[in-house]
């Protein structure tokens, strides 16, 4: 019984994934999630609360599946890139889904807040250490890193109707995969690197960039 | 009586672009549109046709508009960049719109498609020219461009609750402002420098760094 309701429960969260990726909050339909689980409309409502309570397990739960595939590395800033790049090209519903959060419920959850705030005080030190180029502040360069880690599934809208490019990552040949990949490495790699500074010159107004 | 007609649809637009900035499409409601607009409902859909196509038409507007204010410069990425960060930041209402565009009406219009073959066209020129890095293909180089400079407007989701960053431009500091364009410039400039190429004397080992 117990394990029924478990195993219930994880065909709404599937369920509800796809229609939420589909379709956003605004958009998607318990009674088509409902069918899909093959669960009925009200367990639904009895396991998750309302449509916004259950979008946020979906994103609870796709937050933490992230966080354990791609951990964060302040020291290897281009290999995390290729990382997130990995995640998002290897299930196309995901960024749709991180987009929909972001128009229909940007407020950051707790796990969010928490994520940011251990990324931006691992950058600070590894600009501290000489390891990251210290011209810009750690919020911006985190925004910056993934920005270009999910360039591709962001912002490929306006690429050509006629191009595999604009549906995203799973359409992709192996071989525009690999160079949309190298580009997206590359681009972090000179994002941070530690600009060649005036070596005995440096004055005291160096300290304050650190 | 052709101007008071003029007049109406110009405010059944703008009442329109609110409405779908704030609600995408699917959320949208028409009811809402005519009442801000103080316009009948069924005029809405004799001057327009449906919600997609009253969405289509907004987003032809807001492209048009963009393409007027943010001319494209393959011979200067960092400032085309710094002018779409301006753009955005104008009004955050923008972003939001193209958002709900990229997961609704994914197909790129035709003027999207026209302008990706423009821009990539010019890139490789000036790739050719020597004057962009010719590490990686037109295609990657305007969309790590594009991510760059729509950075804080796509990716904020993650930054902390009580920061005005999560919430768009119009929310900052002219410090934080300026501070955030600075690394968006610095970032795109970084990205389409030419490496130097190793020349005749130069070490091997030495030429990868740069």
């Amino acid at each position: 019984m117990a394990r029924d309701s478990q195993a219930t429960k994880a065909r709404i969260l599937a369920a509800a994934f796809d229609e939420f990726a589909e379709y956003g909050i605004a958009g998607a339909r318990v009674d088509r999630i409902a069918d899909a689980a093959e669960a009925n409309k009200r367990m639904i409502y009895v396991y998750y609360g309302n449509k916004e309570q259950l979008f946020d397990q979906v994103i609870q739960q796709a937050l933490e599946q992230g966080a354990e595939s791609v951990p964060f590395d302040a020291e290897d800033l281009p290999g995390y890139a290729g990382a997130i790049f990995d995640h998002l090209t290897a299930d196309p519903r995901l960024m749709r889904l991180v987009m929909w959060k972001r128009l229909e419920r940007p407020e950051p959850t707790s796990l969010e807040a928490a994520s940011y705030e251990r990324k931006t005080a691992a950058l600070a030190a590894a600009q501290r250490d000489g390891r990251v180029d210290p011209t810009h502040g750690p919020a911006d360069l985190l925004m910056l890193v993934l920005a270009l880690a999910q360039a591709w599934f962001t912002t490929a809208g306006g690429a050509p109707a006629d191009s595999a490019d604009s549906t995203g990552g799973s359409a992709w040949s192996e071989h525009l995969r690999e160079g949309h990949r190298a580009a997206v490495v590359d681009a972090v790699a000179r994002l941070v690197a530690v600009r060649h500074r005036p070596e005995p010159a440096a004055p005291a107004s160096h300290a304050e960039v650190h």
